[in-house]
């Protein structure tokens, strides 16, 4: 009974003090006057703000509750206890500070003001569960305007795990990313981040499928964000249903919903090919299913099977390193440095071992340590940490 | 040096886990899947969200930092150190949760329709240090469109600590509220809410004076919650100096410039007066030349002499108490009923002693029994707690 968890202390996290309060020289110091020391020192000088307070270890983990896990607008209140999960997530994995922050707005303009206007508490800001095509409008908006690195998780968190296991699924199979057809099945938010952090990477065939089959820059119904990568995957606007886009591909990652894809269709794909079905609690295809019809590495969202491509793996690490360097942004750069450190856990990829364990706790520190490496490179620390 | 608190973790209050997290099992019942059983839950009954999430637990501490300290406005960045030590005594002394929001918002609307989304995720809304007039009417929008209490600390806090204080003092030196002159130097958040609640309990005699000496209704460059407390203060609109407003007087209320107030003018009080000179750092006049000057008690919001007239004596409680039993309000009863639970805790009042330490134990909680009485009783209370 998860409900029962809650009973005595609601919610998954607290505020707590670090610094003493047991007599009046610990209160002059902690409140009035002696605040007003750093008060004066962060008027005069702003960036002073990420060493003398919070805003120097903590992220906010915002959601409008507009797409919470698959059940859609549930509204603020009932998207906390995820916010609040994540929060928790990035304490114990990550071990910075995260506060969740739900916000009553569903305009996206308004939205994108609203996170502007809490961004000076905040050293990073983490959307989450937002929902598809306004998540990429509000992620572009606030990373143009404000200071510190914006990070829509159901897009990155996803995009940095699945790279980081199709680069090891990628050399068990010994074959190139460069050289690989690859389908994504579902153009949402994941779907189309894993597509342009592989394209990126070096990806040159990737086949996006969405509801009505392969998308193109020409087909109806396609937000712009769509419209946009279907363009960049699909210059020759090929159109195709599923099992089109399957026949002769050598990786599937399904970002949709349960059971869609076929032991035919994965018979129909390109010698070993890597299936990840992600689609949760139900995959895309049965693990049993794809290994049967001739899979070489199988993966799923789920901790029953081998292989679970979890951004739980990818989202604390990204958060601590971003903090502990006082990052202005989260670059490329620096996802694929994310998905490069987490693949290494893994000393020998091995069919059925892909992906490290959601819970490794070598994960988190080894992502932060390769994100301020990369941020470090390219200029977006405010302090060196090494 | 306060300065070198912050060196190695930035802030005064970390965000920490109260669940565990160590295995898989922990992942699925604070994360995806169990999570979900909770977002149906607060889905279906949206109250569900103060048992199950931190809003059951959590204050928000809101600022626009338009009015810091003695300061002014210093924008968001700068305030965050003061509503970080309001969140830690909130912790340390109330024993619930508080979390620090500073805002880049000036604009009075905008920042109301901020605070209103931001609220979702929060049991309790303390407002701090707001400039006047704004803060009077964000406080009275925000009170009217939440179904969570909205708490103007600067205001209310100071109003509940002075009516504690002052209490205990007409009672060491036998005088009736009723019956006393009260002049209250200073029309700003403060002043005005201390005239309100000694109005609501029972104070017929207040004579309001700003820079411009006593205030009344037809005055010019009045605000118009200045110019409302002027009208009902001063009905005769009697004009005068500061010195003709404490000619006389039973009690001086200062919430103004330190070195205001002369020993002559207390002198000119009525007999056996009652002197708070509450200016920080500097009082309006020194206790030793009011204590001359036949000041039969004294109070200052400094920690080097008697009487330390505190708001951190009241909003700790408060919260609490409004945390505690879900709270949809905070009512002018609740107030009056946290400044009787600080003044009982003074057994034999004395000249030296109306009023408790800052950090006596015994107030947040005797402060939220009361506060949560109250509540039950005038029906504002969602669960009842005793």
């Amino acid at each position: 009974m998860t409900l029962d968890l809650h009973d005595d202390s609601p919610g998954k996290i607290s505020v707590e003090g670090t610094v003493p309060l047991d007599n009046e020289d610990d209160l002059s110091r902690a409140y009035t006057p002696g605040v007003a020391e750093e008060v004066e020192a962060i008027a005069e000088n702003p960036d002073d703000v990420f060493s003398y307070t919070v805003k120097g270890r903590m992220a906010a983990v915002v959601s409008d509750g507009s797409a919470v896990l698959g059940m859609g607008d549930v509204g603020p209140e009932a998207a906390l206890p995820v916010m609040e999960g994540k929060s928790l997530l990035i304490r114990e994995l990550g071990d910075v500070s995260a506060f969740p922050l739900v916000l009553d707005e569903k305009d996206e303009e308004e939205l994108i003001r609203t996170i502007e206007r809490v961004e000076p508490g905040f050293g990073f800001i983490m959307l989450e569960d937002i929902s598809s095509p306004k998540c990429f409008h509000v992620e572009r908006e606030l990373t143009e305007r404000l200071d510190v690195p914006v990070f829509h998780d159901d897009q990155h968190g996803a995009a940095i795990t699945i790279l980081a296991g199709l680069t090891n699924a990628l050399e068990v199979v010994e074959k190139e990313l460069a050289d690989v057809e690859i389908t994504i099945i579902g153009a949402g938010a994941a779907g189309i981040a894993t597509a342009e952090l592989l394209l990126e990477e070096g990806a040159e065939r990737i086949t996006m499928v969405d509801r009505p089959g392969i998308i193109h820059g020409e087909m109806d119904d396609l937000n712009d964000v769509q419209r946009d990568i279907a363009a960049r995957t699909n210059p020759s606007e090929r159109e195709g249903s599923l099992s089109d886009a399957l026949e002769g591909a050598d990786v599937m990652i399904g970002l949709s919903a349960g059971g869609i894809v076929t032991g035919e269709m994965v018979e129909s794909m390109a010698e070993d090919p890597v299936v990840f079905a992600l689609a949760n609690p139900d995959p895309e295809i049965r693990p049993e299913t794809a290994e049967k019809a001739g899979a070489a590495v199988v993966g799923t969202g789920r901790s029953d099977h081998p292989n679970q491509i979890n951004n739980v793996l990818a989202f604390p690490g990204v958060v601590k390193g971003c903090i502990r360097c006082q990052s202005s942004d989260i670059t490329s750069g620096m996802k694929i440095a994310a998905a490069e450190a987490i693949a290494a856990i893994v000393e020998n990829p091995r069919p059925e071992n892909v992906i490290p364990s959601p819970l490794n706790p070598d994960v988190a520190p080894a992502v932060a340590r390769a994100v301020m490496r990369e941020g470090e490179r390219e200029g977006v620390c405010r302090v060196s940490v090494e």
